[in-house]
């Protein structure tokens, strides 16, 4: 029986736009896993499996109900031990925790000052007016201003990834001659990005930009073949 | 036969700063390797042995020559493989260079803004005149103004541990429940800022303190019993 995965969707059923749930579904590709995408709106808070966090990523593998990207991740790899490793051992488990805080906290952080008012864009009008109301109250300012001065932001964002940009520089992906979990973090950022945004982040001779073609290769083109905007 | 380091020193030979010996003195530690450090100064670039590159850490292993801290932590790795790994297998080895080109690009490049003149007051005359000379040439402007707002820095530099701040809030080392190889690489930025500066980069409650204890506890407490200010 495929795994079952709840993935945030726009109005377009196929458009997917999580960062945490593309690290669950580059996670599940990696591992050669069967799955059932369902695509899941931020108001069907009520249409997930119990027990029900209200949130996405959550799969539900064998009858078993797991929440979060990190646990999901944990848990493919515990469960799913004798196929490709995510981590390559408990340190490389570890250091991929130190590449998910940088996403977190600079990587991430960054984007959504950039793209934020994109993902209202994508969504119905229902969305739209939780998406609104929930990120005004939380920015204290409306969607178009915390993304006004976007192009003023852009060179430091750029900067920000520099220990992303030496990385890729000199070698193919963050986890080396390979791509494994880190790189997933990552790249989930950028996905999210490119979802929902035709705000091009990178310049195109960024050797960070060559990194995310080669992500958007993987698994037969998994993640390029999935609505989005650019390359 | 003891392997031998070049080390950089100050004015007092015990006192030992560079970001990047530090590295690969724990490394040795880390492999349970005797080493004999001959102290060396900025101007003697010919006391080195050859091939001689005129920058330290080098290291001299049996008669082989190995310089440069990413060098010298492979060649340790791979000379010595049944001894504790310094990265526990190759996807550990390719993460813990992400951390290092963090290190480099954000926290190093904070702490030179913080420190920097303090290297100066603990060179002899000699030294000190190559020093302020070569790198007030590099940074455009007198070592003193280099470092000169300092205390409006210190929470920007603060806020740009967040990564590693966040990892160690949850696990005890940046490589998990032991400490290797990328642990070194951070640790060696904090211990040259306090080998030379009395100026506290770290809040007394913040969890990258308690991590830089928890180094300084390493192996008898080798960074700890080594000349420096602070905890």
């Amino acid at each position: 029986m495929p795994i079952t995965m709840y993935d945030l969707a726009g109005a377009e059923a196929d458009r997917r736009f999580s960062p945490f749930c593309w690290r669950a579904r580059m996670a599940l590709a990696h591992k050669g896993l069967a799955v059932e995408t369902v695509p899941w709106r931020f108001i069907e808070k009520d249409k997930l499996p119990q027990p029900n966090a209200g949130r996405v990523p959550v799969i539900v593998d064998d009858g078993r109900v797991v929440h979060d990207s990190s646990a999901i991740a944990d848990h493919l790899e515990d469960r799913y031990a004798d196929r490709p490793s995510l981590f390559g051992g408990e340190t490389g488990r570890a250091l991929a925790r130190f590449v998910q805080n940088w996403t977190e906290t600079v990587l991430q952080l960054g984007l959504i000052r950039l793209v934020l008012v994109d993902i209202y864009r994508h969504l119905d009008p229902e969305n739209q007016a939780y998406f609104r109301g929930d990120r005004e109250k939380r920015f204290g300012m409306t969607l178009e201003d915390f993304v006004g001065d976007r192009n003023a932001r852009l060179p430091a964002f750029r900067a920000s990834l520099d220990p992303l940009r030496r990385t890729v520089e000199r070698q193919d992906f963050v986890s080396g001659k390979a791509p494994a979990y880190a790189d997933y973090i990552v790249f989930g950022a950028f996905q999210w990005a490119r979802a929902i945004s035709d705000f091009e982040v990178l310049a195109a001779d960024d050797p960070v930009r060559a990194w995310r073609g080669r992500m958007l290769d993987l698994f037969d083109g998994l993640a390029r073949r999935a609505p989005a905007y650019g390359g």
